[in-house]
């Protein structure tokens, strides 16, 4: 599969109601209304004190090339879409502005991390799309930045395709999983499309193939001496694997003057099993032999197994990560946050029957506030267009819900998160390579507190509003509060 | 996106490993060799009573397309994967016997679900993409039959695009969610390609972009007076609403001679406000307006409101459905059960450290039996090749760990499981439709013991070895259990 192919059709990847609600706009007076949407998400996976935006590459790719077929054109026809609107959608030209966190970047719940500004009819048909796009990667790259954090320094790999959700999934969760801090993915098309590095191991279907465990070994090394990496479970670890592993490396490798590359450990007490096989790898004269492990393997697990002292060289990962079995949805929306009216903003809000679905309404700026001292982040501060962050004087945070927790800083500079993207729908982002999101996404998370990092309870990181965006929110809650229109 | 596209280049979406030992094989006296593998998986999603078999007709299709391209032979070659290897897969051609339970068919545990017979060259190398391809789907749709049996008869609609971990799943999840009952999907490339019912609704945006509530009902009904459903929680249900919903009737559709189609809630308490709703749609004279409910559901949530009497004709069902959030692996795994050597099978195992790992060997048949009296599946038997289960004797059934767990059974028919799908490489499947999938599903579903079906604690369904099989397995855990060989 090719990069390209991944975006084939993704045109229609939407649902019928944007398409429907697109046509009604543009067959209304709102045709050229100019319409803010922000995409944000509301809860952080795992309960976790962040998360970490992935998933733009994908977004630019899909909004630069949007094209409906002749075929999707027929289909759209038969579902009741109007010939003005058909004829627009075969001529698609995207025409907004975007702005967004790159990637790498932790981001927060509620705060915008896409915001788009254009003819509603637009801003409206690529919601789908966006969402799918974002929350595909941002969830993996928060699972797996999970893992690396717990594995303290040892590698992680990415070992999910078989148990990934989807053939895409598979191969953008692995790019995501190394966004995230993963080191390799055992997929080849991410391994050829986005130049991960590959991990290998040997798969037991080969020892079971043989006669017997040690005539398997001697065959795998004879014919990949340069990396031969032996499953030693297949049958009894620490009475069979590891002898028959150290018998072949003996008599295989040892002549060719060759030196092996790893052992696996797939199943039992990964913990102890390691140690014992870290002892007698050494005694055997294999201290360089690594030791590799699995078997539906996550944070909670690998951070007891560091704890505990045990002997791994690398963490292979697969449904948990490709999955994030133990929290799997990212949880992006995409609001109005206001149209454009004679020149002027006017602010939307969504009020909703629960709380937490409350917009935060108008066209923002995201700040992120960094200790001058420590480098450390303090806190996220929205704000309204235009309005900027004095640095020179003290800065009074205060929470939106729980207006008198203030807190006053100062000795900060305040960095806006949000970069444009696309202006009048032209692509305006030079977009980095995926090794030096993975950098910047590393050098991003030391800018954060180990309170926020923390896997349980973590502290809540602010992301707060500016006394302006505040008011204008809580003014139109009030005017909207039970007021039957 | 076209069907088709789903599948392009999809004969490198496999790991690594599994070229390397492939090419091992190939390059090895293991060439000729014929093995078998069986697919199976562990453990029923959710702690369910059992699975649902889907996703048989990408596999097919994934079968008759293997195709390596220059671009990915030349990868291969950057890899290391030896010259002669290289020239097979650039002329590969499908060579193996494939049997598959058919789509729609509840599965259980440990029972080979697809069974592949054939050079273990090609055996081995199908692995990744066949166990990828099963996971997705037959998790989707054991989740949505799930969701469906909550809602006890009202209709449930997938609307999981934007929460999809990627495109592959939004589509072909929307698919399982089909054959495991919903009744519509909210994709379009689903509802186009496989012919799924569409579902519509009304997106909160559309309410925001006007002045007033009433006014976006109202241009929103003129607009698509034939399909007019209202989502009313933008600002308040009660107060705001559905009152105007009701207005927007009134003013627009009664004159027009039009009926409304329904109105959704998507926050709040559902169940209490679908009462009210449907009270005040019921008084205003619109009783035949459809009441749609969304909000993070799952079936919990399902069962309590229709055990409470929520008024509520269609679920939506978006993230925890087409996620499966509650449970989002399907731990489908494929494992080599025996090889010909000489003209005969021999039956391998892979014992691994964990008891619940140790495979079943041997070349196998699975039969359902049913209660000729009831119609009810009693027990699924795994016979070896060519053992026939004789239905005119009374037949004993035994738990094959717990032995002396013993059930005499008789009046049964034994309905073999697995069916031919490719024989010599060659498909001899003809595949029904998804509506007959959907169909068959429902009327499979319907021999299980309600015993079965609970969500909690549900019985454990047997499956079961026959005596010649069971032998086989234990003399091979002997054989093998601690001893180095």
């Amino acid at each position: 599969m090719s990069k390209n192919s991944l975006f084939d059709g993704f045109s229609m990847l939407t649902e019928f109601y944007e398409i429907k609600t697109a046509d009604g706009y543009f067959n209304s007076r709102m045709r050229d209304t100019v319409a803010y949407f922000d995409l944000f998400f509301r809860k952080v996976p795992d309960n976790g004190g962040f998360a970490i935006m992935a998933g733009l590459e994908q977004v630019i790719e899909y909004l630069q090339n949007i094209e409906f077929t002749d075929s999707d054109l027929e289909f759209l026809r038969s579902k009741g879409v109007s010939e003005e609107f058909l004829s627009y959608l075969k001529d698609f030209r995207f025409a907004c502005d975007v702005w967004a966190i790159p990637e790498g970047t932790p981001i927060f719940p509620n705060e915008p991390i896409i915001k788009v500004r254009g003819p509603v009819v637009q801003a409206q048909l690529i919601e789908t799309a966006l969402l799918m796009l974002i929350n595909q990667q941002s969830l993996i790259a928060t699972k797996a930045n999970r893992l690396v954090r717990a594995a303290r320094g040892t590698t992680v790999a990415e070992y999910g395709t078989r148990r990934a959700q989807g053939s895409s999934q598979a191969i953008l969760g692995a790019r995501a999983a190394y966004i995230g801090g993963c080191s390799m993915t055992s997929g080849i098309i991410p391994e050829k499309d986005f130049d991960i590095p590959g991990v290998d191991t040997m798969i037991h279907s080969w020892v079971q193939m043989f006669d017997s465990e040690y005539e398997a070994f001697c065959e795998y090394a004879r014919r990949y001496p340069d990396d031969c990496s032996l499953v030693v479970d297949t049958y009894d670890t620490i009475r069979s694997g590891i002898p028959n592993a150290i018998r072949a490396f003996n008599d295989v490798l040892l002549p060719m003057g060759k030196r092996p590359s790893s052992i696996r450990i797939d199943s039992g007490d990964i913990t102890y099993l390691s140690k014992r096989a870290r002892k007698m790898l050494n005694e055997a004269g294999y201290p360089d032999c690594d030791i590799m492990a699995s078997n539906s393997l996550d944070e909670h697990l690998i951070n007891d197994m560091v704890s505990q002292g045990a002997k791994i060289d690398c963490f292979i990962v697969g449904e948990r990560l490709i999955t994030s079995a133990s929290s799997p949805l990212f949880s992006g929306v995409y609001k109005l946050s206001a149209i454009e009216k004679d020149g002027q903003i006017i602010p939307k809000i969504n009020l909703s029957e629960n709380v937490s679905k409350i917009t935060i309404p108008s066209s923002k700026m995201v700040y992120r506030l960094f200790d001058m001292n420590s480098g450390k982040a303090i806190a996220d501060v929205l704000t309204l267009d235009g309005e900027e962050i004095d640095e020179s004087k003290p800065y009074t945070l205060f929470d939106p819900d729980f207006t008198w927790k203030r807190k006053e800083i100062e000795s900060f500079v305040a960095r806006p998160l949000l970069v444009p993207i696309f202006a009048g729908g032209k692509c305006v982002y030079t977009q980095p390579s995926l090794d030096e999101i993975r950098e910047y996404c590393s050098e991003q998370i030391d800018t954060l507190w180990d309170e926020v990092k923390r896997f349980e309870n973590p502290h809540k990181y602010y992301v707060d509003l500016s006394n302006d965006l505040w008011k204008i929110r809580n003014d139109l809650i009030e005017q909207y509060k039970g007021v039957t229109k």
